[in-house]
Parts: C-alpha cells; structure tokens; sequence
C-alpha cells in the first residue's frame, strides 16, 4: 500500500479535527485551522485562550487529531492520539505567528486571547491508507 | 443571526464526525457517511459491528456528532452531544437499510457486520452559525 506523507497529507486537507475530553467524560469535537508547524510528530496550533478548549486541555490533556479526505464510498484519514498542551510564553507565541493573525488577535503577538496547542502524537489510528510516520500504529 | 434547518445543513455537510472515548481515557475521532435518518434529536448511522466504534458505544455511550463546513477564516459547525446506541435487530436494521448497502455488506440486511448507530443528542454547541433546534445551547 502507498505510504503517504503526513505534513503534505494534512496540508491537503485544510482542517484540523481535534477531539477532547469535557469534565463529565463527554468527547468533545471542534474543526480548527490547520497546524501552523508540524514537526515530525507534533503539531502546533495557534488558538484562542478563552476557548472552552484550552480551558478542557488545560484540566485533560489527552487528545487526538483528525485528519480526514472525504470519499465517494469511504473516508481516508488519520488519527493521532496523545497529549496537548496549552503554551503561552512569548517565545513559542513568536515562533508561530504570522503576520495575519492580527484578523484574530488584534493585540498581536502578545495578546493574551493569543496562546498555541502543541500536540505531541503518541499512537496512530489510520482509515483506508498509510503514513511514514514513526509511531505506534494501532 | 439566521437560524440554519440541522437536516438540511447535516445533508450539505457530506460527513459526520463522530467522538468516541477510549478505555485509556482519550477521545477518539472517526469521519463516516452522513446519519442514514435524522428524527428531530436522534440520528441513525450504519456502520459495521466489528469496527472499533462499536467495541467503545458499547463500553461508554458517551458520544458527540460534530458537522462542519470549511471557512476561509473559521468553520462553521455544530456539535451535538449525546449518547450513542448499538442496534442490532433486524426490524431497525431493515428501516434504514438501502439496496446499494451490499457494497459495505454483502451478505444483505441481515449481515452479522452491519448494524445500527442510534445517536440521542441532549445539547449542543455551535460554532460561527446558530440552528433552530429544541436541545439546551451551551
């Protein structure tokens, strides 16, 4: 079976799907922008930090990723299962930012709603294709 | 703010994703076809009896259904969460079931690999648009 690339396979896809856990064990799902930065088998997001989703990472930290291609008879797709963080030290926020991003936090760079997820994959789940990728697949 | 008909938005969405937790805790995320049926609150999705899904709605019910439209600057959507059924018996296998299923299920309507996903939504989120819905917002 072809392998596919990761980064150029979410590339394609346009949209993120990250999954968390609420308080009462719900699992919560919300379409985000691609990862700004993937770096092997972590994914940094910029996002808002008072988002019901920092806030849910912050007291949970397990998480997954989707990535998905609609199909005419089936989906093709991966899912990355681990951990998310919630950064918000200059540094990180710097390293990510891109000049655009003053149409959501128009503080800039420094804007306290401004914060980053990083995502490090732990294992991986794949749909009707495969990946390159270094990690458990289950 | 114009109230969008769920049915109909479901329908131009093309996919359902839906969120499962695992017995590890994480929540896990998988793209399928679009619910078969949607009655008010409840959806109907086929899927397969062996899939991983069905091991975990039958361990922990707690589910969500999210659909979504990609945006050029955020995506609209709504998540619906709930609690998730596995319908095995024939009459509601039959109800929904279509001549050209053979294609996931070759042995008929009464394939032991296909069953019925029953999604019971009690709230909802939405994200970027608003649906005339009669479930509390959060």
């Amino acid at each position: 079976m072809k392998k596919y690339d990761l980064p150029k396979f979410i590339a394609k896809c346009g949209a993120s799907v990250v999954g968390s856990v609420s308080q009462e064990g719900f699992p919560y799902i919300k379409a985000m922008l691609p990862p700004r930065k993937v770096d092997g088998d972590t994914l940094y997001f910029t996002t808002n930090t008072s988002s019901m989703r920092v806030a849910q990472y912050r007291d949970n930290p397990k998480a997954s990723v989707y990535f998905f291609q609609k199909g005419r008879f089936s989906n093709r797709g991966v899912m990355l299962v681990g951990y998310m963080e919630v950064l918000t030290d200059d540094a990180t926020k710097c390293s990510i930012w891109r000049a655009g991003d003053t149409i959501y936090y128009p503080q800039g760079v420094t804007d306290p709603d401004y914060c980053v997820l990083k995502f490090t994959a732990k294992r991986y789940r794949t749909f009707c294709c495969d990946f390159n990728v270094d990690l458990e697949k289950f």
